[in-house]
């Protein structure tokens, strides 16, 4: 494994399109793209690390598998009257489907979608408070307290997020939302400046690899059938327009973010994170991508066969 | 697996809210919604069935697995010059992505998708040709000569295909098309007319939970990057815009047919033929679904985590 | 003129369906739709009136037609720049035609574009020394100093306007925006909450069927050309989604307004305010079109024939 | 009268950028761009003409305005529930209104509008039958025998017409149409291919300048509310979604065509049919809109005002 994953890490470093970092807030523009890093954590403890690993970047839209998962848990399947479970057919941050289903986003994975599940978590809440509940879920999964926002990425967020702003309000003239709404974008700007490096990332989604279970206690985290429902949304959804493509090249329940990172799951194995800033056009990370590729390819892992 | 499949046939024929069936052709609009067959094939040659499996019905749609596996063997990856992967966030015969993609359908599975795939493997064939060479293939798969069209099913097609006829037109009309549309618009009708029982439908697609290998002979008919790619496809584009609902619930593989028939693929494990023609509102067969549901659930199997 | 004007007025208030009330805030909920007014008033100086013409009502979207004439008075024709000038083809606050075009609403009488107006002419000022500007804009216009800002329609319409704010974060994701995107809203939410009477609604408009010209002074409000071009505006697209029925129907050029007022212009005859404050589906006011239909009918006046 | 026409046609010659030809068929794409004619035809029977005025062109989708005069003629006001009366805010060939819609189109000047007015007229009846009573019709408007059809533009759209084939093929997917799809297209693709001079248009379009009535013998073709209606969708519709445009620059009812031609309504005035075969991107004549602009700017006509 370690063989495979500084192999891969070799390779990316020497491929010159690199694709283009995230230019809409400061803070995401000014990283260089030429990092890359890759962890992967197996159930049984092990952790194997390649490239800048210890590398805090913006987890973003990663942070959606996190927020999902606490919806989950506290409202359980009723969550899925707010918010659909299908591919959209649409950009991240379309508002076209929006109008034409009535306000009631496709799924969780796009940025309508988890603004949607940020509401819902909320329940009369505070925006400090549910942050405080989210960072306590993510740092209990990756077993490690230090996990904290990139406090200049939240406010860049909100300074620059005037289509996220839209998506909130066109939501909200539907009548669909229960807490107001600069609450609501609050609590999504911040978790999604969520900052981590690979290797807390890969423990902090193990539970999704391991029947959802708690691979240090054995406890479960989420039901073995919640945790599969969450790869397959991952797989369906994981990628907004780009969900096809990754399922067709990695083979592989996958999510993305802006800032480069992937948070890959081969279920009953392990769970992969890779991170390199640089995106192709629909957002997600080129090299990421490409990386889970090779190393669907060596490992045979793939859900879709050996 | 046999007392499995035997309780949830029996399940099936109890539940009142059977679906609806297609309408659209007078062939399929007379068929008695209240039939149920499941049919499991193992790779060491094994088959289960339960239910009437031994009831011809029409595949519609599932044919696009057999035809894609055709398309790709002839031309390669340079198919996907001619048609997206990627799930379309639309109804099955949506001609809406198609204008604003200039006549690039999303996916082999949706209507429009399959048309292309049609025009692109005739290279210049009649369509009687063409759907001779179809069958042939569908019944080496199957290892069943005895398989066939039911012309009555291809000629209503033709008649009542407005719809299907618009979608070549249009794409005819980016310049897209290598042979004349009627000729590909037979070759589709016909290839969606091929009748099957689910014995023969689950035996035709083991070589996708084979590694893409005949389980008779264990030579390749596709290699396994090839097999694990189709079932990508499956999972993310099967089933139209209740592709996210078929993976959340069942979790594997699938493509469904307007005839009431679904393909499902446990890769490394099985392939599964269930048939019930009611159909739920989206066209996927609403008795059908279920049936998979219940056999993941008891059986474990999902790509997703065990 | 009086006689015709009496006679569809009586005829109005005989009329069982009156349509709905518009009903989105508390304000405008509250309306008694039992009532009608309409003024005609003649380049002459004369004017006349029938139905309850003193009461007040917000104008709503009818006041765009004055914040257009400002606008293209303050930028010329580099306003076009920032607002289209095509009929839409979508209801008035619909969000997908502006994702299609990158944020450039369709044109300045859907509510996206004159929210654009009103960021086009504030240029910097504060909402409230841009609100004098209109409020003395329309005083001079009607010749009466009386007419204000209903406040409390103003303060709904800011509390219960998710899908205008929306609109407006949407533009200005697109860097559309020169000013503070709550003092667009701020000023657009005030000028839609102008009250008025069909009278002094009637007499603002006069310019319109005076080749631009004060019909008091003389001296010119706009050009010949320009008051031409926002009739034509008003024609193609002051009735929204409904702008070919007005046309059709009625053969003048029209604003509607939520409120359930029109403003409607016989180039070189009259200009004539009606008010009803029922709407139809689309939100244009039922008896105010019927009204104008019939008096468009008895007196002759169409733009398009005798 | 004469000379305004005589130093418009002047200097349209001058004009370098006479835009492009329409390509889609050969016999359109071989014409000379570098040709101007204006005629303008008086209810008095004075007719003015400048430039090639005797030289045919293809009518193309002008010839729209005389199958749906034919329509109500033959139908009356329940062709309004085969076709709507809205502009479109889409290209002329778009299908994703119709999806939208369910099969009805916008108005009867796009495509399909005017495949569904042909289809409304046949009743029955084959297309060769139709067209002689079309040809008839314009015949007797323009009181001139000699009109007929192009037969080669006629043979080249049915060869190249995928999209319009498409279209109506859509529609009969909704069980629209009463006539089979193919004479429907052939009515549609001989009428558009009818050959006129700008002469023999003006004078078949003088009708709607006069009230609806036939200027030779003062008895009606239309009563005079049809007329208006008729010149009210020519307004708002008439110019696919250039129709904004054209009223705001021109402020004249006017019907284009892909072959260059326009002929535009002067209510009470005149009618003024001008060609020039170069296109603007939206696909109406480049010189012939701006031909028109000076024209209604030297004689001060628009309906907007004087």
């Amino acid at each position: 494994m370690q063989i495979i994953i500084d192999e891969i890490a070799s390779n990316m470093m020497q491929l010159q399109d690199k694709g283009n970092v995230a230019s809409y807030i400061p803070e995401l523009a000014k990283i260089d793209a030429n990092q890359f890093a890759i962890s992967v954590a197996l159930p049984n403890g092990e952790i194997f690390n390649a490239g800048c690993f210890k590398t805090l970047f913006s987890i973003q839209s990663i942070s959606k598998v996190f927020t999902l998962t606490l919806a989950l848990d506290k409202l359980g399947e009723t969550l899925w009257s707010r918010v659909g479970r299908e591919p959209s057919g649409d950009p991240f941050n379309s508002i076209v489907q929006l109008e034409h289903e009535h306000g009631k986003p496709r799924n969780p994975f796009i940025n309508a979608g988890a603004i949607a599940v940020a509401d819902a978590i909320m329940q009369g809440h505070k925006s400090s408070k549910m942050l405080a509940e989210i960072l306590h879920f993510v740092r209990f999964l990756a077993d490690d307290q230090s996990i904290g926002i990139d406090e200049n990425v939240a406010r860049c967020e909100a300074h620059s997020g005037a289509r996220n702003i839209s998506l909130a309000y066109f939501m909200a003239s539907f009548g669909q939302f229960e807490n107001p709404v600069p609450d609501v974008l609050n609590t999504y700007f911040s978790h999604c400046s969520i900052a981590m490096n690979t290797e807390q990332l890969a423990k902090a989604g193990l539970f999704l690899a391991n029947n959802g279970k708690n691979p240090n206690t054995g406890f479960p985290i989420v039901s073995s059938q919640r945790a599969k429902r969450i790869n397959a949304l991952m797989l369906t959804c994981g990628h907004y327009d780009g969900s096809g493509e990754f399922a067709f090249r990695v083979g592989l329940p996958g999510k993305s973010g802006v800032g480069g990172g992937i948070l890959a799951i081969a279920p009953g194995k392990a769970s992969i994170a890779v991170w390199s800033p640089g995106l192709d056009t629909i957002g997600n990370s080129k090299l990421g991508t490409y990386a889970l590729e090779l190393f669907a390819a060596e490992t045979g892992w793939s859900v879709f066969g050996d």
